[in-house]
């Protein structure tokens, strides 16, 4: 005795998910039963045209359902300075804090050899290509302090040396509103490091 | 600037599930967007179809297909011994351990005045007529051990007391392998209350 096929094959799919296992996708798939009709056609129909209606920006990969993103399309942001970042969700990071009025450019990634994940499968070749035809003035890397972060970071670096604009990163440190017994030593030392005059 | 609309729709199906916040609903739109064609075709079509296919058993109220659920119509089982649970998971969770073999009545939840789930809204009813006509010989009640379990396990009890069958419930106790100084007191209390010799 288990569930029933229908059951069992929603269960499949949410263990696709991520961070999602056996008992979640249980509970995802209970839960999805019991929503209303209403609900359960919106939630089959998005879906099925997710993949369909939403598109990336031909300028600079963020998600869209037209040919370019909402961001691009404004003409009141400034368009010399361009914020790269890994995926999309960033970007709506960046939104929701609303101080940020340049423009945007989605890797798709970041650069990590043992996952398979080289220069040429991320946005990189057509962030130089928008950085030199756009006439950018400053670049800023908003990506993870991680290996990979900081390893695109230096490739991206590299191929800009030579454009003679302003390339910046997101600075590292402690949290606001941290407490400080919980951070990492590396971050600890990092702060240090970084320490600026009061 | 936010996510397109197909996403933001999909955002908030996903906020209606138990425990999901804000950021889990945004990693799950944005998983589903990266399935592959087939992957998101099967879901969106179990997903339309679950309200369907799936319907509850006309003896027991379990999950099923078809008319009968599989232990319904499974004669290989003890058809005197009815287990009586909250809901669907719980019969798999019974059905796991694979020591069971009589039958399951699900009630659809626990009584909860408060929360307005009376009796007239569980299937107590069919149970009571169950018990009385299939002949049945020993009810289990294995609800959860809260207050509103507690309340359906004595409402149950008061209403097959003229049976003359044998009614129990599961044990309550420190679960194997627990750690003892995670116990709750009142767990501890009735561990110390129902102890038995060694």
């Amino acid at each position: 005795m288990n569930y029933p096929k229908t059951i069992r094959d929603l269960i499949e799919v949410y263990k696709k998910f991520p961070g999602v296992g056996e008992k979640s996708a249980e509970r995802l798939a209970l839960a999805t039963l019991s929503f209303d009709e209403e609900t359960n056609i919106k939630f089959s129909d998005t879906v099925r045209n997710i993949k369909t209606k939403i598109k990336r920006c031909t300028i600079c990969n963020n998600l869209t359902e037209e040919e370019l993103c909402d961001v691009c399309k404004d003409n009141s942001r400034n368009k010399k300075i361009i914020c790269v970042v890994e995926d999309p969700k960033n970007v709506i990071l960046f939104e929701k804090i609303g101080v940020y009025n340049g423009l945007y450019h989605v890797l798709g990634g970041l650069i990590s050899p043992l996952d398979g994940i080289n220069p040429e499968n991320l946005k990189i070749k057509s962030l130089i290509e928008r950085v030199k035809k756009d006439e950018i003035e400053e670049v800023i890397l908003a990506l993870k302090p991680s290996i990979e972060g900081e390893t695109t970071v230096l490739y991206i670096n590299k191929l800009l040396e030579k454009q003679k604009i302003k390339i910046t990163k997101i600075a590292h440190g402690i949290p606001l509103g941290a407490d400080m017994e919980y951070i990492d030593s590396l971050t600890l030392e990092l702060a240090l490091e970084k320490r600026t005059e009061v």
